[in-house]
């Protein structure tokens, strides 16, 4: 079990000591950054003076439907200063892992997608050839034929040999007949994330594992999943960035997906915020399955 | 650990044994009666052979599009004589479970469907109120001012006390979204069925199961199934029919429903026929976890 972690908020010298330690620090960003539309006062400040001090600072998400640029756009409407490079989605992880880890060879290469623009965006960002996404000609009900066209192959491209699924605010009936039968004739499965909740409007909505979920069910294989906690995810991270793990600091607000994210990564250090959905009671419990290094109430405390 | 089933092809006193030891006979459709399109030879005439017996034949399918009538239509079409009587779906079996077992007080007792118009059939003729569904108003795109307003329950009708989900083949994010707000609300959760998978065309396609994954996955509740091989839909049958239960035998080609079914209802018998998805090779395991009490290669070797 591991220790309780320790308490950062109004020690000064121990967040000296804490920024001393690490050269990287990744961030989650919905609930640590902001939360909603309402930026965190002291956020940029916090960001500037952890740039100042040399550290690398680095945007990790699961949100699939953005690329980086669109994922720059909403850092900038935010407030917060960044440049694409620092920004990791899971569609550009998904990307990444596609392009440089699996590296399937042509022409049985090709990525059928479910799911909204970004991942398209970075999937061409890396010359992968895909179907699906947005195709437009997808975006309808299913018909008689189609049945027949899909169970005997001449609706499929031959060539599709990954299946992806991201959130896919355009999901439909045809679309998870497609995926399941390129899965069923040997795709590779991957995932841009599983969450199965996505937070807006203070509620919860369908996330991305919503999508993919279908398709585990119909086909009893489990994807790779490309976000936060997935270590492919930090494989990918680490395969662009070519940091020290030792040297890394994980930041979120999420005990089950960020910190564990850091935690099974072997990064030098996790930290937790409150300003999120976790609570120091979660990680108090003496049965609680991850705890993080170190916490403070809230991302500015670091400001010291 | 069961005895093995008892093949009763060819042994004609073992037949008439055991024709004569039920007063019901329930049976499954798709590969026993007829598989896809194709009337198996003989379905016909054994199903005559028995009701000249006496007996009463049920039809009992897990197909939640069609309501009876339709299925009627299905039955008819394919050659087999029956009524309307005779047909239990589980569109029905959810619309009785509703009326007779739930019993939910008004006003907080309006179903909010996810699902095709058999459903609604089943449930206007128990008088159950009911919205989604059919309705074309919610076979479009989600908005950003749909988030706020399914967020704030401004989209919602507060009467709303059960979520009912079935097939649907005009699945979309809206209904998802709609589905999960009034669970979380406190809606109780039914399911027609939970097969993930629809045979079609000698392939695969999502079934009632995969429509409502994703509100399992993001709920983390369990519904109440009324397909097989739920007992929820065998107590609507009893409800309904007022049989002796081991006067009953289950005819079916799946193990893991039917039979299943059938053995978990305390049914005098079960019987498998080897024209579907059943293997004998399935039951022939030492570790085969459900055994039917007889077996037939096909169904009319009842005809002996």
């Amino acid at each position: 079990m591991a220790p309780l972690p320790k308490r950062l908020t109004g020690e000064l010298a121990a967040i000296d000591e804490f920024i001393d330690r690490f050269d990287v620090f990744l961030f989650d960003c919905d609930g640590v950054l902001w939360s909603g539309d309402h930026l965190f006062p002291g956020t940029v400040e916090t960001l500037e003076l952890l740039r100042s001090r040399g550290k690398k600072t680095i945007f990790v998400t699961n949100n699939s439907t953005k690329s980086r640029s669109d994922y720059l756009k909403k850092l900038s409407s935010m407030g917060v200063p960044s440049s694409v490079d620092e920004i990791f989605a899971s569609a550009y992880s998904s990307a990444i892992y596609i392009s440089r880890i699996m590296k399937l060879p042509a022409p049985k290469n090709k990525v059928f997608v479910i799911g909204e623009a970004g991942i398209e965006t970075e999937l061409r960002s890396e010359g992968i050839e895909f179907l699906g996404g947005t195709d437009p000609s997808l975006r309808r009900d299913i018909t008689p034929e189609d049945y027949t066209n899909i169970a005997n192959g001449s609706m499929l491209d031959e060539n599709v040999g990954i299946v992806l699924a991201g959130l896919d605010f355009h999901i439909n009936y045809l679309k998870l007949s497609l995926g399941y039968q390129y899965l069923a004739r040997g795709a590779k499965f991957l995932a841009t994330n599983l969450d199965s909740t996505l937070p807006s409007a203070h509620s919860f909505f369908p996330g991305a594992g919503s999508i993919s979920i279908p398709l585990i069910s119909m086909t009893g294989q489990q994807p790779i999943a490309l976000g936060k906690p997935s270590q492919a995810m930090m494989d990918s991270i680490e395969g662009k960035f070519q940091f020290d793990r030792k040297k890394a600091c994980m930041i979120g607000d999420r005990l089950d997906t960020d910190i564990k994210f850091g935690l099974e990564g072997k990064l030098g250090g996790t930290l937790a915020v409150l300003t999120g959905v976790c609570k120091a009671e979660h990680w108090e419990a003496d049965d609680a399955p991850v705890r993080p290094h170190y916490y403070v109430d809230k991302l500015s405390d670091l400001r010291g």
